[in-house]
């Protein structure tokens, strides 16, 4: 038998670093750990006065890599005597995004300078950050007039949570900050320069992935928004854009090679490759076998929907996407990116703040229990599941839940069930809208841990879309993603392989458990989600409200009013 | 000093009767007893295969008055040392409506006979049976086509609750016992028939109240519905016709006087006269000192709105009331009847059903306690006050609730409060209908438990519909308004009064606590209001909707059909 020879994948979450150590021949993870990152709320920096706010400390990323990949390793080393880390031929990265941090002309992290220390706007500006608001909204109209195209493949709206934004806003809240910045970084792409000593900014492989889904980065218009548009935002965002880049990578091509000091700090060989970084949720998507015609679902607190289209085959623009791009999942396939802005945060909503039923009556296990004996249109509710505003297709955070159908006998369990089903709707509409387009969805995969854990959640998704539900193999897909990334960038020469087709071949799968829809709940389902469509075109689009799309716009606004009034 | 005299009111409630004894100088209450019914669940028979039935013993009046005005009689002894049952001078009462009973030639109640004791059908229909809504929406529709002015005074629709529903209902379901059937009688005309040896059906003096609101009864069409109106639903019911009633009376006129076997046994004086009987909510209304330009809210479980108009003023019908009844309130005016199907209901729905927090945080004190310390417009959310339908203005059981703005972060004491301003909005749309037709409402009057119990309740009406509210110092309106009727039947030469007016003079008041509209507040709820009664018409009428007219009658027809379908 062949010596096997190992990826490691490294996943940098919103709270902790994952890394993975993963047999390329046939996908078994032989070591695993976790690191926490240790400033702030679970590695979050808040502001009380703010709640848009949330930092991270990139410290914590170099901490966190090392401290995972060390206990990583001795734990495969405890799992399989033969294990030798020398072994290990590639490395990838996944990390949040976008998460962009300022740095100085070595490509240090502001952070991490005597001056900065202490300010909360020279560290990594965490996805889920919005302070960029207004800012978001001020491009979003500028590229409405003049760029139409540069939306055209994010969805048609700019979000606060993305690249520019963020810059945006530390330019008019803090220039201090701003001036001092030669260069701003994505996580994605800060990790991979540090395990390869090429964090001088000209230096680092910029991540396809990044750049095309949160910094409007496309070939077709030269890379990045012109000097011109960024100028007209501010002069300086123009003139930043020399030091930002003029390239972008898909995971397929080496970032650089493992330094040998970060070698011997970790006990692995000098000069492996380490791959391009991505965000969690595409490679999580690869780690799931991500292909054409294969619909990857990762659901969490919220969700990433991923699929991919050949890059070479006609596709139009398809609106209310987060983002079409080229390369950013797979190379030689464009990216396709939904999602849900939240899943798992409004079951948790439910249980952990409205608590129903008391605390232990109200947990997750009790209201399945319960829920799972209901039969769909059966207690009258229909929700809509837009509690943390909608991502896809509508693309409106201004947006809030709904629940519709109480009687004076509705149960905790009903509504449970309800808000369930309201992700599935929302997870149908997203489906359609992809095969409105021409993307055919032949077979869904799911992953994360909703779909690992929760039979009723799978089935009722199978029930609503009419579709099989498959569930990953593995638990840990995003790291499971990054290490085939480390895999490729290996090359076949060196055990690894030399195309992701291969690697998910070898190393990717689902579980022999699917659910299959039933016929009978799909039909009750298909005339509820003619309900569900019906409020959420009259809550949720100008067109054909009837008068509704004011609701709760002016709910927020309203709120905000009261809040500011305090 | 002149020595005191004494009204006894009887309240027939849906668990219980109370019975009050006043001072008919002054209001004071010398005595006052309960008792509870003894059959069915808390006095009510059900059907746990038919959630629409709600049935009651006409024995358990019998028992329950004889028991709560014996022990209402011992209470005003020991309290007051000159009390003498003797110097009760007339007898009032009130009773849930329209709860008819089928009775035998000799008028004794169907169920008090061998043949059909255990027969359900044979009992007393109480108010909130709704086994006849198929029959309802069969009168409507040819009321609507052959008579609308039927429907004019009662708001548009006739009720499932209503007295001809129920009949006709029983026709269909059970032969038997309307074959066997002579008449049927209001409860609030068969107790009053019992006290006073009156009970054969052309002898019972039959309430303005029962007749003019549930029975389409009006002096201006001859009485009830015509003999052909009623052949065309039934022919059996039209020969009905003949064996029910063409006058009605006021509740200033006595029904008869109290029997010699009676008074014996309560130690009463044999011969006073008992008031023709009304329903609870008016003559609470009454006990709350309710006249031209006063509004009574009588606030439980549900809600009753009465006000009133002079009889020789001219007001046109005003659309979705639940009636318009002349002198079933006070002799001399029309007496004007809203309602919410909903209100102590919804609130007991989200601490009992939800229970949020569990047990004891779940609590209506602890929900009052954080939901008081939050600002008007602060939560985001807005909710409909339909969780049992709409009774006014839209007389549409077939809606549901609705509550719209929840986040990831929307506490329970945050719907609570929301579902507070739902019933508040709801008021306010009412007292809105009213004015808009010219019904001037200078001063609202509140009167039930949570009126009397929850203070933020209270403000919240009174920020909602900017008016002050009052609460009426009775602490028992029904029991009250029904002592003034004995009084005033009793007449001013028996040591009573002449007139309504002149009973509410001496024996109403309210509390010295009121209630005044906030104006921030108020200004906050103005734009919450506008927002609520978009939901309002989108969801709850067919002109305005822009397609949401379907939704939650839809949601309800699943609902059934999947009922049905187990």
């Amino acid at each position: 038998m062949k010596r096997a020879k190992y990826a490691l994948g490294l996943d940098c979450g919103t709270n902790s670093v994952r890394a993975l150590i993963v047999d390329v021949r046939n996908g078994r993870e032989v070591g695993t750990a976790i690191h926490g990152y240790e400033t702030g709320e679970a590695g979050i920096v808040l502001d009380p006065a703010d709640p848009n706010m949330a930092r991270q400390n990139p410290a914590d990323y170099v901490k966190g890599i090392e401290t995972s990949i060390k206990r990583a390793v001795a734990m495969a080393r405890k799992q399989d005597k033969s294990f030798d880390p020398k072994d290990i031929i590639g490395i990838g990265i996944d990390t949040t995004g976008s998460t962009p941090l300022p740095v100085d002309r070595e490509g240090t992290p502001l952070a991490m300078k005597e001056e900065f220390r202490k300010n909360r706007n020279a560290m990594a500006w965490l996805w889920k950050d919005h302070t960029g608001h207004a800012e978001a909204a001020e491009i979003t109209a500028l590229a409405s007039r003049e760029h139409p195209e540069y939306l055209a493949k994010c969805g048609g709206t700019y979000s606060s949570e993305w690249f520019f934004s963020k810059i945006l806003h530390c330019l008019k809240a803090d220039p201090a900050v701003f001036n001092t910045a030669w260069s701003w970084v994505e996580c994605c792409d800060y990790v991979p320069a540090v395990l390869t000593g090429t964090t001088r900014p000209e230096s680092i492989k910029r991540s396809r992935c990044a750049a095309g889904h949160k910094a409007m980065f496309n070939e077709a218009w030269g890379g990045l928004p012109s000097k011109e548009f960024l100028s007209k935002l501010n002069p300086k965002l123009g003139a930043l854009r020399d030091r930002l880049y003029d390239k972008s990578y898909p995971v397929d091509v080496p970032a650089g090679r493992l330094t040998p000091a970060w070698a011997k700090k970790l006990g692995l060989s000098a000069g492996i490759p380490v791959a391009v970084g991505a965000f969690d949720a595409h490679l999580g998507a690869v780690g799931s076998g991500v292909r054409k015609g294969k619909f990857v679902k990762i659901i969490g607190t919220s969700t990433c929907d991923v699929c991919v289209w050949p890059s070479n085959e006609n596709l139009p623009d398809v609106p209310g996407l987060c983002g079409i791009v080229d390369g950013s999942v797979l190379p030689g396939y464009l990216g396709l990116e939904a999602g849900q802005s939240a899943v798992g945060d409004i079951f948790n909503w439910f249980v952990n703040e409205i608590q129903p039923g008391g605390p232990r009556k109200g947990s997750h296990e009790a209201l399945t229990r319960k829920a799972a004996k209901l039969k769909p249109g059966r207690s009258g509710l229909l929700a809509l599941d837009w509690n943390n505003g909608n991502r896809t297709i509508l693309v409106d955070q201004r947006l809030s839940g709904l629940l519709v159908g109480q009687t004076l006998h509705t149960r905790p369990e009903e509504i449970y069930r309800a808000l369930i089903e309201a992700t599935a709707f929302g997870a149908l509409t997203i489906i359609k809208r992809f095969e409105e387009y021409g993307v055919a969805i032949k077979e869904v995969i799911n992953c994360g841990g909703i779909a690992e854990k929760n039979p009723l959640v799978m089935q009722i998704y199978a029930d609503v879309t009419g579709k099989e539900m498959k569930i990953a193999r593995s638990a840990q897909t995003c790291a499971l993603g990054s290490a085939m990334a480390g895999a490729v960038v290996a090359g076949g020469a060196n055990g690894g392989y030399a195309t992701f087709s291969q690697a998910q071949a070898a190393m990717a799968g689902v579980k022999k458990r699917t659910f299959k829809p039933d016929p009978k709940a799909h039909a009750v389902y298909a005339e509820l989600y003619k309900l569900y469509r019906q409020l959420h075109d009259a809550f949720g689009t100008k067109k054909r409200s009837g008068g509704l799309y004011n609701v709760m716009k002016d709910l927020l606004d309203l709120r905000d009013k009261q809040l500011r009034g305090k």
